[in-house]
């Protein structure tokens, strides 16, 4: 299994002290040693780092803990391997450009009988079912869809729909974002927590870290956190319930 | 206008030595600030970092310079921006995916109209002449090949007839690379070296660094570079002539 990270904000907000905590889950605290990764958006843009060694050794993810990248969007991931090997190809998140925006996704659980999801639009590079499910849902998205929608709501909840079904192959709790949106779909684990004024501090459950939000924010800020676990102990973290998903946009829950 | 740097490889080989060249013209050596970036693949898979800001400062350029990622097969870019703000969507180089492959391109040059260079398959995310041009040409491949084709050389001389088509917008330097092969079509300035045993010495003309490659490789290492103008002061590059591509293939030019 793995885990899953999220955050939607309304201004570009870093993710250092989430990202501190979950990379320790990475083969230290936690035994998801086979790859990690992460995509920032900014702007229309988006950056992703990935690497298939463990993040809390690994260099890179050492950079991304030191040099704050300020985004609106993101959604990371750490990888305990059950379908497909050990490799780049198969690290979170996966990334399809549809309708000129970046799709990005995120996935933990386990699927069979994930070769019958096929799409003649999206294909997978790698061998995990977490990518044919993601291109399986592009697929239907871009059928229902003959042109780039408007109204974003409604094809979310048609993603929504796509989830569904696959989460009848077994185990899918997701996390995906064109940029604008954060959705999180789940399955067995998912917990969201907003932060907004009045800010105070949190403890980091993986790592001996505090921070105090009020220092670092403004009042207007808002940040959303998705997590399979909730990453700090005195805050209240919500559990999605099983088959419910919930979409975030500029750090608020709109579905 | 930017400077492109590619290289394919018979065994992952490191470009920190090149790479470390390059960034000096990004803001230092060469007045290409507006951003860079860097595909590696390794295995089927791609990772890229990318940075909006001048690389002979960035603390990515750094790590990417101290942390030897290796690899057959390498896209580089360094922005100095006509078309298109300087902003992370318009930061070479682009990707998508093809036939469950992923396809990345860097451009050099300038193009005027491109705006008619559209496909319904492959859609711009930001505002660059480049994404366009890219995107255009993935949709040709998509539109000629309708199944995953078998013959790649056939498939590369394809996109040289559309490339060909895209150089008469304007000037059109490109590298573009499957992860397999990595192709270079030359408009104005593109120049390639291939090193082999008996290995020598070379020094870096845009930064104060010798490496002895026979120190770095074995006697059956066979790797080719690509870059708008030659790296090293001590070696013989070959240009492309206005018109034509090379094709690399594990490090030799196959066409």
């Amino acid at each position: 299994m793995c885990e899953l990270l999220g955050m939607s904000a309304n201004v570009p907000t870093d993710i250092c002290f989430s990202f501190t905590g979950l990379m320790q889950r990475g083969g230290r605290t936690g035994p998801h040693k086979d790859g990690w990764g992460i995509t920032f958006y900014e702007g229309k843009g988006c950056r992703t780092f990935r690497d298939p060694l463990p993040s809390y050794n690994s260099p890179i993810a050492k950079l991304v803990q030191d040099y704050p990248i300020k985004s609106c969007a993101v959604i990371s991931h750490i990888r305990q391997a059950n379908r497909g090997a050990v490799a780049l190809e198969n690290t979170h998140p996966f990334i399809r450009e549809l309708w000129g925006r970046n799709w990005t996704f995120a996935h933990n659980g386990q699927l069979t009988g994930y070769h019958s999801l096929k799409s003649a639009d999206f294909q997978p590079v790698g061998e995990t079912d977490s990518e044919y499910a993601f291109c399986w849902i592009m697929g239907q998205l871009k059928q229902r869809y003959k042109r780039r929608p408007s109204n974003w709501q409604a094809v979310f909840k048609f993603i929504a729909t796509c989830a569904d079904q696959v989460a009848k192959k077994g185990s899918f709790n997701m996390i995906l974002s064109d940029g604008d949106y954060v959705m999180a779909y789940c399955a067995t684990n998912l917990y969201w927590l907003t932060r907004r004024a009045p800010f105070g501090k949190a403890t980091l459950l993986d790592e001996d870290v505090e921070i105090d939000f009020q220092k670092e924010t403004t009042p207007n800020d808002v940040v959303t956190l998705i997590a399979t676990k909730p990453l700090t102990g005195n805050e209240q973290w919500q559990k999605i319930p099983t088959g419910e998903f919930a979409l975030f946009h500029l750090g608020e829950r709109v579905l």
